[in-house]
């Protein structure tokens, strides 16, 4: 259940829902425990944005730039406001529904999905659990944004049921490998964020171009089958450890939601190279957590319980960077393409966004109600990702992302 | 110049075109010299195919599935044969358009792009390079179609110019990289398939299912940065050493077309594990080439260099394999998405499929005109992969795919 006060006038995040009694998908905004239908909106000539009239997917809006977003924005804003006339006001009132009386689709029709490896904790922690007797990090990490292409046909939107794949995975102390499903099934905490109008093949993107360029931000968790990846990574990268699923958040948060919880950057040595260097700091106070609800404690009727807090703003690499990386290039971005930060961890336990550094591999399982332990996820397990930006009055909720795991 | 005996009636490769007098895209097989307008020809009713009515993609025909394909196919040969009535000719005439007076397009929107490395030779030719110390195949080679997500959004049609990329690159003997243009610009050469109709996510495709799920071949030169690659590509494989662009031939060639030209896998051991098992050989006897032609050779009308010579009967890994392994995890594949066989190379001089191999990593440059040498690509560079099956009479042409390196 999601608080009301997280989708105050403030934030008006974006989706695509449908209801009852009209089946078809169509562009909203959150907002309290209600939505606004924006079709019915531009219907009634209350909102002028042809690309939301009539829309199942977001990328005509997206694709339509930071001065499209904006005025959609200011006008939402003023309609849900103390200086909307009646009229006004009874107009919305007529396109509003009931927030948990709609579905909420995925958003967008991904393009090309990017995952980095945006948190040094993360990566670090990784590096300890994988290579002990080894430098954690590798000499690329404080140079790279590192990331790589994921499978953007298998992101799904939260409340899809997870799968779990079955794989290759080469027991301890085995020379060949078997054919089972994944005993280390896993989950990512990760913000992703979408692009906006895109670029021209060959010309990059500047590190300060982000307003223009990134839409908004939803949670993500980038579910993963350890073994699996363990067996298939060398030398070319994750692959169908990771391409099972992925589940995104419905409501993109738009930057300038965001914007009041923007923060110093952490400090970073060496300094990265030019093409990484912003103007601005990018780095967001967002509080994040990790909720687990196995099928035993939902049968109990026991709450989903807190296994991670962590928080967005320590981040090594931004999106300011992760956006002047790929593009650097000369790659192209689409609108609706989806990039992944990489799995948002600290340092000390408690802190991690995985399930592999919560529990060493396994090796420490975390405690349950009821006696119940977890090292990896079983079948009937439920994950809640949520996050949520505070200070003062201020609040901007990022709603949650679930999903539980099916045999 | 392809040789208009490569696109025979039993060859009949689909694709976009445009031209002069209609700027529109429209479906259009390749026909010796000609192409023949499938849009023009279903609004004769000619042709019963709804999917390439008005298409300026191919995504709904690859979405329409085997039997559509088939029925299309067999119209096509039937409108372009002997028992074609007086009518049927003339009107399919009226469709004809001479074939260097359309301008070919991406045949496809491509929804995901897999790159898969499934040439036995070629992994092992890359590892005596950048291994030379070590085992040059790693273990999981001989078990696992090894394979990875690229940028769909950079996949990008036959002529399209290549600007080189710049990037991370770290010189021999720093400590820190420097960002530049590379200067290990590289090609691989591959065939592409494309995937039909797709499954439900959750749910693996059978080896023994490819007549359904593949559309058909292009020609690929997955081209590559290697500078780049080499500094970014640990722990999570390629990245944007390989996501600038990825160029493909304009005409897909039909898996019935190619269906002659099957020829028995070579052995493996060990044995692969069942699900990559396919009752049928899925291997081609296909003949490959890459030319290279340089600034100066233009300028001095000499013809494009044949540089390697190799052959596809000799992957690891056949379409068969990379189509059970890439959705045993339950990915869902879609009409449309992209997967590249990986470099095809032989074991000897002259029969690789990158600079990299052919030149030992620039080491052993290629001799050229006029005292012209390349260890990799320099600006205004073009490389022609051509392909084409042959036995007797019966002679298929994959056409070819081109692209010119600009600064």
């Amino acid at each position: 259940v999601i608080d009301p006060r997280d989708y105050g006038p403030d934030n008006l995040p974006f989706g695509i829902v449908s209801d009852a009694s009209e089946g078809r998908p169509r562009p909203a905004v959150a907002f309290g425990d209600r939505v606004i239908d924006l079709d019915a909106l531009v219907g009634r000539k209350l909102l002028d944005a042809e690309s939301l009239r009539g829309a199942a997917v977001l990328n005509d809006f997206l694709a339509a730039g930071l001065d499209a977003w904006r005025a959609v924005r200011a006008r939402l804003q003023h309609l849900v406001g103390r200086a909307a006339s009646a009229e006004e006001r009874s107009g919305v009132a007529a396109c509003m529904l009931a927030r948990d009386a709609v579905t909420a689709h995925l958003p967008v029709a991904v393009g090309d999905y990017v995952d980095f490896y945006s948190s040094i904790e993360h990566a670090t922690n990784l590096g300890r659990i994988l290579r002990p007797n080894a430098e954690p990090l590798l000499p690329n990490y404080r140079h790279v944004p590192i990331g790589y292409h994921g499978r953007s046909g298998t992101v799904v939107a939260s409340g899809t049921p997870i799968r779990r794949p079955s794989g290759q995975r080469l027991p301890a102390g085995a020379s060949a490998p078997e054919f089972a499903p994944s005993a280390m099934l896993d989950v990512e905490l990760e913000l992703g964020w979408f692009a906006g109008p895109g670029n021209v093949l060959g010309e990059p993107i500047s590190a300060d171009d982000v307003r223009s360029h990134v839409f908004g931000y939803v949670l993500l968790n980038d579910w993963s089958a350890r073994d699996i990846q363990a067996w298939e990574y060398q030398p070319l990268g994750p692959f169908l450890g990771k391409s099972f699923a992925t589940s995104i958040s419905p409501w993109i948060v738009t930057l300038d939601a965001l914007e009041p919880f923007r923060v110093a950057e952490p400090a970073r040595n060496p300094q990265p190279l030019p093409y990484l260097t912003a103007a601005e700091s990018w780095a967001y106070d967002v509080e994040l957590e990790m909720l687990l609800q196995t099928a035993r404690m939902r049968e109990r009727a026991q709450p989903p319980l807190t296994v991670s807090r962590t928080n967005f703003r320590a981040m090594y690499w931004t999106v300011a960077q992760q956006l002047a990386h790929v593009t650097s290039n000369g790659a192209r971005i689409r609108p609706g393409d989806l990039f992944g930060t990489g799995t948002i961890s600290g340092s000390s336990q408690g802190t991690q966004g995985s399930f592999i550094e919560l529990t060493s591999r396994g090796a420490n399982a975390l405690s349950l109600p009821d006696g119940e332990t977890r090292g990896f996820l079983e079948d009937g397990d439920t994950v809640i990702l949520r996050g949520r930006a505070v200070r003062g009055d201020a609040r901007i909720g990022l709603g949650h992302v679930a999903g539980t795991i099916v045999a």
